[in-house]
């Protein structure tokens, strides 16, 4: 393999980061959208879109090896490599928790699984998760450390909205047990797709920096 | 670096691993405890000890790099390099599943998060979630691919449980919604942590037959 097809391969792998991100922004999206607009047809694409996030990764996942043995690559390059292992694995997941949400939606169609009370909290914990989402598509083009670290701010938003809701759920819920437990597994998802868009922007900090942040 | 260092370093990369999945299995194992026998003591040792297997993955993330360029591994071995991030990934995040089933019991204790109705079941994926966790400890050690895709099959069980358990809440859970909630955050984690154990034994699958398995 020549020198420029080595770049090609990188910059392969580069895009196909790229574009998972944004695959996993336009889940979070339909799912935040499914789940408040009571929107089947949007349930239905993320569920359907998932596959394209399924096989990036894999392509990822088989470009690897033959890079590693063909090109040896080091020092930034390598740490490309070892990490588009774990970016890939993280916005894979990222549009398997958007799936849940769908799943949710369609399993209790054409009930919302948002009552009145829920809906303030709900949909902020929809916005910032689509706001960090984009964000780490961002990152990932930029590699901007500042950025990358930035992005757990956002998350501590996930997480206080959570919290808020499920002391909501709790106080008195009038919507049943079964609303309760959707509700809490939606915000449960919700706050994993963050975590894991925060992995991703930890990763950005390592390939650029050299520093280890799990 | 010389090839018996190679070797050994291989080989040391390989028992973090084992130790690593032997954490798991006493992590899940005292999570298990905690939450049937009520028991403080065991919830906290299970968040202490988490501790080991969050160093232990980065001693593994910290060897990987410079492996790859110090002994440019092939095939094979290349392949445990490369399973060894994922691997080493999904039993940290194990950890991390059993300290969230102890801080639940942490948080309601000295009330018992499980009230009769749901003992038998919490108590049978306690048992399979532990069972799966020392079937992966094995199948790292003998990287037999059989056992290594039997696996699924205990995962079915808990997925079953976790069924039987959600169907159980919403037919008028007498416990109230808080505790309602618990239980299905708690089935919830012994689902993702058996789903992991099962990432682990396919990364053995792939690390044996060269054949990827998502």
């Amino acid at each position: 393999m020549s020198r420029s097809s080595y770049d090609e391969q990188l910059d392969r792998l580069t895009g196909a980061l790229a574009t998972m991100s944004r695959e996993a922004v336009t889940a979070i999206r339909g799912a935040g959208r499914a789940l408040l607009d009571v929107d089947r047809d949007a349930a239905e694409a993320v569920i359907r879109d998932d596959v394209t996030l399924d096989e990036l990764r894999r392509d990822v996942e088989a470009t690897i090896p033959e890079l590693l043995v063909r090109q040896q690559p080091v020092a930034s390059d390598l740490r490309l490599v070892l990490c588009a292992i774990r970016i890939s694995g993280d916005l894979e997941r990222m549009g398997d928790l958007a799936v849940h949400i769908a799943k949710i939606v369609l399993m209790r169609h054409p009930v919302t699984v948002v009552p009145p009370p829920a809906t303030a909290v709900l949909t902020g914990m929809a916005e910032a998760a689509a706001r960090i989402a984009e964000k780490v598509s961002v990152v990932l083009a930029t590699r901007d450390p500042l950025d990358a670290m930035q992005l757990g701010l956002d998350d501590d938003e996930v997480d206080t909205a959570q919290a808020r809701l499920l002391s909501q759920l709790v106080s008195g819920w009038p919507y049943g047990v079964e609303n309760a437990i959707d509700l809490a597994l939606v915000s449960r998802y919700y706050e994993r797709y963050a975590d894991h868009a925060v992995n991703v922007a930890r990763q950005v900090v390592y390939l650029v920096t050299g520093t280890i942040r799990l």
